[in-house]
């Protein structure tokens, strides 16, 4: 009977009670409701949308589906929208613990253009990304900083709901998208939440107007669980830093976490992590900012990194070796001089894919060497000759020059320097 | 891939192609497209729409994912979207084909509170409403009308697709409406088809404008498809005729075929029947009206249902016997004079769908016998004590008492009589 008033309601655009909204998922999670009506309600949810609340609803509803943790500590976590070459999880989450707050970090793998921090992780040797809730709860409480795989445990409602979305075409809806986001890192437990959206060619989100959506209602549900919360829109029409692929993006995480290199990636790096400090701790923002730098440049955040890869079994030595391994190189050059105005974010993360550094489907395996380096960034002068980029991958050789061929289309080179600054766009809080 | 394509194009509110159209009902209907991604592409029909050349690809595939029938002689159907006490398929079939049209009546079973023509003629001893496709074929060959229930060989499509829509609140659609409707009628094979489209307070479409809506699409459907078709709006505020159930209405039909009685819902069944006869022969409207009261009139019609009901095996002497049974019988009785101002319908179909002349589920098993007769129509004037209705039902006295209570609501008596005229709200031609 529920099912059918929920359906009814939403197909005629009214608003769900708190109550139903909480039977339907609750009856969906244990398969007393099935796919084909939790299908025509998220296409009816996609057609129709949901007001604030009914959104905090349904995110709640997903959240107590499963396990939710929760943390005697000052505690917050970051979330992305998925860019490419977005290791920065890996810098601003130890970065943050640095900084005294604990960072309670489910993540995900990659599938299609999307590269996950947990496949990133894995390229060290023994990082094992798939902790237990308890171990998770263990490497939290006394490392500061965990970074793993959402078990079954958490959000099973989410879970089973995103595969069928997957396949029914009721990905893109703001509601939807958000209560599966808020529903995941409000179970982690995490007192404060930042939100990274990613705006642009490379991103889910190509226009800052479709980005400003999602920010402000991520912002606005967690804020509605009780969290402190704020969202960042930023630039992903370039790919963030050098490397798009694994090994070599979790090289790029190190160098930035030494403080080897500065740029609009590694200030992105400092403000995500200062907000997670300000709201968690809390403390002024400025403060935070400063507290960041510090952390950085004293080479504490480097630690924070590699206690959580020990504590993970990972080997930053081996890893070292890993890297050192003998792969297969493709090198590409500039076919004119000029200043590279764009580099087509989206073209980078296809020419990774074809690599082997990602997924087509879910359970393809990934090759950890594969990727693209970036020779050069948005701005650079370049003369003709010049190196813009590497092509690599341990296997195979066949293939890299068609890979290169289309990489090549990523780059666009003008006479004039193209307009440069933050990769922050707006900030929601 | 095509469900994805399709899926998203819907959501987007885009029109989908004809072939979009015929590979994804193929596929769904083959099993290899699976209900949840059937029951997302009805919730976005019902949401964005279709417009009249997808709607009509819609019905084209979901006919042929079956049977399909020709006839080599004029002919013609007339379909009813349901009303209450609405036996006047047992009429206008047997009138039409009286008059020389052969009538392929593929008929349904009563759910809810919608009566079913099959059940109405399965209260007939011995009537078999389960032909096989040869022998549906071979009765309306030498008979000219046979009713029947439709056969799991025609339009398998719509039979998978309306038990999902019931399930995942997709119901209210006119493109799946019309293509449900169309698609059944269309592998019928007549070349003229009638639609009766019932509105008010007894009917699916409530107020005038929806049934303008469905009429109009039901006619241009049928045209795209290549057939003749008129649809007539009919009121449906109040029940057709005197008696609602099984039995009770098809003894009322054959008084309405022995030309018994005049009234406005005889005047119905002959402009229903002249339509049908009109468009398939074809002939002048006038004239075609004017041989339907000649073949009431002389028994040819009377005569003709006579026939099919043999040639299904019914036995009519024995149906009088069933009629002589004893049951037990509430009458209920005017509570003040007046003028019987209003009807409702629904009161009507609930009161009779509690004494066990309906399913409410189905499978549920039907009591031929039970039944609401009323004992006046809108417009007669009542003195108080006046019967107004009889409740009726074989089984099981209890309870009786409870539904005539419920019965009295559904008449309204005022001081005045109400303004009265034909049932004809508009014609679509």
């Amino acid at each position: 009977m529920i099912a059918k008033i929920v359906l009814d309601k939403k197909r005629e655009g009214r608003a769900l009670g708190s109550a139903e909204i909480r039977e339907f998922i609750d009856l969906f999670t244990k398969g007393i409701i099935p796919d084909y009506q939790m299908s025509a309600l998220a296409m009816a949810i996609c057609c129709r949308g949901m007001n604030e609340r009914e959104t905090a609803d349904l995110t709640e509803a997903m959240m107590r589906s499963g396990e939710c943790l929760d943390w005697p500590f000052a505690s917050a976590d970051k979330h992305s929208t998925g860019g490419v070459g977005d290791k920065l999880s890996l810098v601003v989450q130890p970065l943050a613990a640095a900084c005294g707050v604990h960072v309670p970090s489910l993540t995900g793998r990659g599938l299609g253009l999307t590269g996950g921090t947990a496949d990133k992780l894995e390229s060290i040797p023994g990082y094992n990304a798939s902790l237990s809730l308890a171990e998770f709860r263990r490497v939290v409480s006394e490392t500061g900083v965990s970074m793993t795989v959402q078990t079954a445990e958490i959000t099973p409602a989410d879970k089973k709901l995103y595969a069928l979305r997957d396949v029914t075409g009721t990905v893109a809806s703001i509601p939807l998208i958000v209560s599966s986001i808020l529903s995941k890192k409000l179970a982690e437990g995490a007192s404060a939440l930042v939100f990274d959206v990613k705006c642009g060619r490379g991103a889910f989100m190509k226009t800052p107007a479709e980005a400003h959506e999602l920010a402000a209602a991520l912002v606005a549900g967690a804020k509605a669980a009780g969290r402190r919360a704020v969202a960042l829109v930023t630039d992903m029409n370039a790919p963030l830093g050098c490397a798009v692929g694994n090994a070599n993006e979790v090289a790029e995480a190190i160098s930035l976490l030494k403080g080897e290199r500065g740029g609009a990636d590694v200030e992105l790096c400092i403000e995500l992590a200062a907000w997670m400090v300000a709201l968690a701790l809390p403390m002024e923002l400025e403060n935070a900012r400063e507290l960041c730098r510090t952390r950085l440049a004293d080479g504490s955040a480097f630690a924070k990194f590699e206690a959580m890869v020990v504590r993970h079994g990972g080997n930053l030595a081996r890893f070292a070796e890993l890297r050192e391994r003998p792969t297969f190189k493709f090198r590409i050059q500039a076919m004119r001089s000029g200043y590279i105005t764009a580099i087509d974010a989206e073209k980078v993360a296809r020419a990774a894919l074809a690599l082997g550094a990602g997924r087509l489907a879910a359970g393809d395996r990934i090759d950890p060497l594969a990727g693209v380096t970036l020779a050069v960034g948005v701005g650079a002068k370049v003369v003709a000759g010049a190196p813009l980029a590497t092509l690599e991958r341990s296997g195979d050789p066949d293939g890299l020059e068609k890979c290169a061929a289309e990489l090549m289309k990523a780059f666009v080179i003008g006479s004039q320097p193209p307009p440069t600054g933050s990769l922050i766009l707006e900030t929601i809080t």
